[in-house]
């Protein structure tokens, strides 16, 4: 019975691209393994599975009696619906300990750095084998993806070292160039339904009990917003409504200009206002925020705690 | 500020043996860090500790802004009382996945073996820093106890490996002798109060909102409870009733003949008897039964689910 490799709802490039290498990785040690999604990739994925000639990993929604492997999480909210009725045999991650519980040990691969790729790094590096050329380069690309070609608060020496160290496999010269390119793609945000946009990058958060639902979208220059902001807006009251939700937040993210406006729709704009020490009229520049994992959610966290 | 390294509440020797080895660890990387513990060392620890030349790690009960790395659990009720004021850096584990959750990244080093101190020896070797021999040594106890001299069904390749590195470096020639000649520390009970007994090795869970209290004795011959053994389940029935727990099961373990005669206190004996596919009146012989994590657990994990 194979294990299926899974990242988090709404998936990213490292929730794919992670699960594509974990699950390689898994085979080469023996253990038979099937990276697995749990939604469409975003177009930045596509690009980065193109770009190294590989397809999506097929779409599973259910894992009831399955052995699984946790990529990229560990909120419930963020796994497969029925993970309670599956096996979770691991979980690899970089985020804040979520609520996920099993009923027998695992193994967790949990460190502070910038992507769970270069956590799956170190997992090659501790069973030596051997990292192909097309999987190092979706891997680099998830870390540049998650730490922002390097920019974001979350980045560590070991993701640096870890892009430098899997360029140098994939025979990419000029990473940080790739990364560029990447949120290029990214930025194209042109025709895109509205609610396509707030969902692209989107997680819930259970935070003490009220759900907060926080996306992000990361462009190489606001103006991209300009025209749609108003429509923006007004979707994520729908969302907040649609989903029970407290509150439903977006970054948009400068990633030239190193800050991020946040949209808020919220039952209590107060307790947001609180959590970043601003005043808001529905929407705040945010200076230097690059990361909704280390300077939007614990602040949030704290405030609801 | 220091961080704290602690294991669980009433602390076995993987506990406050993995609280000084990872310590060690921490302050050689330029992470000052100090041993804790959350109760007095059983004779067993203390054994082991007189052995190798160490004092028991500081009481400390507290941990309120503090950094702590937590040891050889993941459960909010083995965890100190106010843990959640805490900040958690890192967790370092064998068993399944519990209640913990952290507002910030953090680092989890939890492996399916049998016995934190293997994953604590992975530490050393992938930060390239050498065991020293005293340390090895309790590290190396640390395995013997908890894989019950490799006999335990949790003990795995990794844990054999890991004692057999590690007595080379202790420059102990034969580990199974003083496996035995813990145990027969561990198998002296008389003389000892009985609540102390049952509360040597104690750990509360919490099984879908039920408080389940399953405490462990490993012995090296069960007749040595003879005597006591009505007192022992007497104790049993008030401590559920003291701490409002649904069931307080205590294993008795025979190392040698390689079961566990299981004493029964519950609000609901047919759970457990469920749980266990056997009728039982208040007590049961489980034949092959040494680990509590591995095979009671997760079975009364199941029935409360």
């Amino acid at each position: 019975m194979p294990i299926y490799v899974v990242g988090h709802k709404i998936p990213d490039s490292d929730s794919i691209c992670g699960a594509i290498a974990l699950a390689h990785l898994k085979n080469e040690i023996g253990e038979p393994a099937i990276a697995t999604r749990l939604g469409d990739p975003s177009p930045e994925t596509q690009f980065i599975l193109d770009k190294f000639g590989f397809e999506a990993p097929e779409y599973k929604e259910s894992y009831a009696g399955e052995e699984v492997y946790i990529v990229d999480h560990s909120e419930l909210t963020q796994a497969p619906d029925d993970i309670e009725q599956a096996t979770i045999v691991g979980i690899v991650d970089h985020h804040k300990l979520g609520d996920l519980t099993t009923s027998t040990p695992l193994e967790c691969w949990i460190r502070p750095v910038g992507c769970s790729n270069t956590v799956i790094k170190m997992m090659y590096d501790f069973y030596g084998v051997e990292i192909p050329k097309n999987i190092a380069g979706i891997m680099m690309c998830a870390i540049l993806s998650d730490t922002v070609i390097f920019k974001s608060p979350t980045c560590t020496t070991a993701d640096i070292k870890c892009v430098e160290a899997l360029a140098e496999i994939a025979g990419i010269s000029d990473p940080k160039e790739l990364g560029m390119e990447m949120f290029r793609v990214k930025s194209a945000v042109e025709g895109t339904p509205v609610r396509d946009l707030v969902m692209r990058d989107f997680k819930d958060f259970n935070m003490n009990g009220n759900l907060v639902g926080i996306g992000q979208l990361e462009v190489i220059d606001l103006s991209v917003f300009d025209e749609i902001k108003a429509e923006l807006e007004a979707d994520l009251i729908k969302l907040k409504e649609e989903g029970k939700r407290h509150s439903v937040l977006l970054l948009l993210t400068d990633i030239m200009k190193e800050g991020s406006e946040l949209l808020i729709a919220s039952d209590d704009v107060a307790v947001i206002e609180k959590a970043f020490d601003k005043s808001a009229d529905n929407k705040v520049w945010l200076d230097g925020v690059l990361s909704r994992k280390k300077q939007v959610v614990p602040p949030l966290q704290e405030v609801f705690a």
